[in-house]
């Protein structure tokens, strides 16, 4: 049995013209009605996390950010710089959907047993797409919330909590033992602490402010180095000679501190090496860039580095069906398990869909600061 | 049995002083009679390769190389920047034996029989030491040189034969099918070419210059694209195309090169796909340095790279631990068979140990101009 499907509804795109304006605008689209292993979510809660906001404003120039109507004509346009315009080539002239996870109440649903039975329950989603009223899913993407749950509290399930678990899971596939972790005063970054906590891992947190460090040793965080400090790369190599970490997960990307964080595991294992090999350690290091919060150019003095060093991208979707379906379940059922604990999301601001497109609010979550983190509700007010 | 040994031998070493001199100077050593499991070679033929001037001067300014002395008294000094010394503290004050590999007769034996079968005979072998008189091996670490190789045939068995069949390998064993090389009219590249041509291998070669690409095409190489030229960038992208190479090993390591390999292997996969991600493309992109000779810090601009990449560090002889004895060994054998052919190396200059102390002959072997390589033969002339 088909429950009646809502017809219509709004969906946040974004849209890279040739002339090189970025217009954000509510689509009208149509619902068709779910096939057998289709739900149809009411979103009522989807994130603004970083990687969201790279695809909804690209290389954009924020500063031209300007907006105009309201309601479902809501509408928002910025500037591309030239020189950034080839960057956006392959995504021009796309009415790009955004929104990569949310949660929301399943509202028409396939005529398959798996589907029928997700009725009516608050589920959370992945995949794109979720900064609007209505997202068709699979019947097996959908992850049913625990009782007592909201869809706020299930909104972050995915991206967040499986890119945290990424970490420590790509940690031990890979043969290290403790790891270091940049940006660590993020919503990811706590989410990372207190998994590690947990777990018994040794995290060595770098972060860019004082109040950052403060906001993380109270949470519990044992090491924790500030790189606006002058004594910072003694700090760093000092933590890594006590946790061992040799693998370095990095959410900014840009500049010299993958290279840094490199050197310093390089120095920390010679301080334990008695012969000298111009090629330094026999032990290889390895930094994963997964974010990109600094656009520079990344920068790497080779000098100290040895010649045992990688670094790589690292992007969520790939490491799931690299590690298969069955452990990529495991940490999934981890995550419901622990959604009101390790894996609890807060959010500073909730907001409607045509007020993601109001320029205040723009540059309010593309601030991106510390404790600042907006939740889109895409059921209210359009 | 165990033949007389020699008694003492001269020796090339390098001292890393903290006053921020260089000495290179000769060192009378003793020869310890060999263990049973060991022959001592006499040295008749040792290349000096990129690998080698690393070890010899490190970060010192040669326009201070200065020289005394001659024979067995023979001294070079140099000047190792202030800014540099950091990167050469592991070694202060340790006269550092050099010269990775080179080739000779066994003058003498150790009592196993695996020892005595290699008495008189012309063997290669590696591992450092190898700029002196006399230099003691591991019987197992001896590769016999096929009838009618001479010592200078056989001096260069293994840095580059090794490292070129390690490209190819690694290429294989990391599901890649065609290969980019940087730096590619050296001996190494050349033997490269040789081999790629040979196991039917795709093979992408940047130079820098014109003549090497023309020297590059004369010996058959398909793909020759020149750094210099202002469609190089196009050029490059190309030759990716029609080859498919998704991995590189580039011998310069600083500056953009690295960086541009990879936004051109990604221009490449997307013009092969379909679908827009804002991630790039999922086929991953590997580029290895294995070399330094762009000492400036590496840069990335990783606008165009997609998520989906790989930088690291390439060496020799941790390759060779990776794939193990059976593996190595077959690599090893290959060497042998053609090695009047495929690994062939040509010297333009054969030295001795007092002339390898000569600044301007130190000022010709570091020039690692194109078509440039010195042997020593330390058998000659001290």
């Amino acid at each position: 049995m088909t429950t009646a499907t809502p017809q219509r509804g709004l969906q946040l795109r974004s849209l890279m013209q040739p002339d090189g304006t970025l217009d954000l605008a509510l689509h009208s689209v149509e619902i068709a009605p779910p096939k057998p292993d289709e739900v149809v979510v009411r979103v009522e809660a989807a994130p603004i996390n970083p990687s969201d906001i790279g695809l909804l404003f690209g290389a954009a120039d924020l500063e031209t950010v300007a907006s105009e109507g309201s309601g479902a004509q809501a509408k928002a346009t910025a500037r591309v710089p030239e020189r950034a315009l080839r960057a956006m080539a392959a995504r021009m002239n796309m009415a790009l959907p955004c929104g990569n996870e949310g949660a929301g109440t399943v509202v028409a649903a396939g005529s398959s047993a798996a589907a029928q039975a997700l009725l009516g329950k608050t589920v959370a989603t992945f995949g794109g797409a979720m900064y609007a009223q209505y997202r068709t899913a699979k019947d097996d993407q959908c992850l049913v919330l625990p009782p007592g749950c909201t869809a706020a509290d299930g909104a972050s399930c995915f991206v967040n909590p499986l890119t945290a678990l990424g970490m420590t899971e790509t940690m031990r596939r890979e043969g290290h033992h403790a790891l270091v972790h940049t940006a660590a005063a993020s919503n990811l970054g706590q989410m990372l602490n207190r998994i590690c906590q947990k777990d018994g891992i040794a995290l060595v947190n770098i972060v860019r402010k004082p109040e950052q460090a403060k906001l993380l040793r109270e949470a519990g965080a044992k090491w924790v180095c500030d790189s606006s400090a002058p004594t910072f790369m003694s700090d760093l190599t000092q933590a890594l000679v006590e946790t061992g970490a040799t693998i370095a997960f990095d959410a900014t990307g840009g500049g010299k501190l993958a290279g840094q964080i490199l050197a310093c595991m390089e120095a920390a294992l010679l301080q334990q090496s008695k012969e000298y090999s111009r090629y330094g350690t026999t032990t290889h290091k390895q930094v994963y860039l997964y974010g990109g919060l600094d656009t520079s150019n990344t920068e790497l003095s080779r000098g100290n580095l040895g010649m045992a060093w990688g670094i790589g991208g690292w992007l969520l979707t790939p490491f799931l069906q690299r590690i298969g379906p069955h452990a990529a379940q495991r940490l999934r059922q981890r995550v419901a398990d622990e959604l009101k604990t390790t894996f609890a999301s807060r959010y500073s601001r909730e907001i409607s869909l045509p007020e993601a497109l109001q320029r205040d609010v723009i540059l309010g979550y593309c601030k991106r600061a510390t404790g600042e983190k907006y939740l889109i509700n895409p059921s209210r007010g359009a």
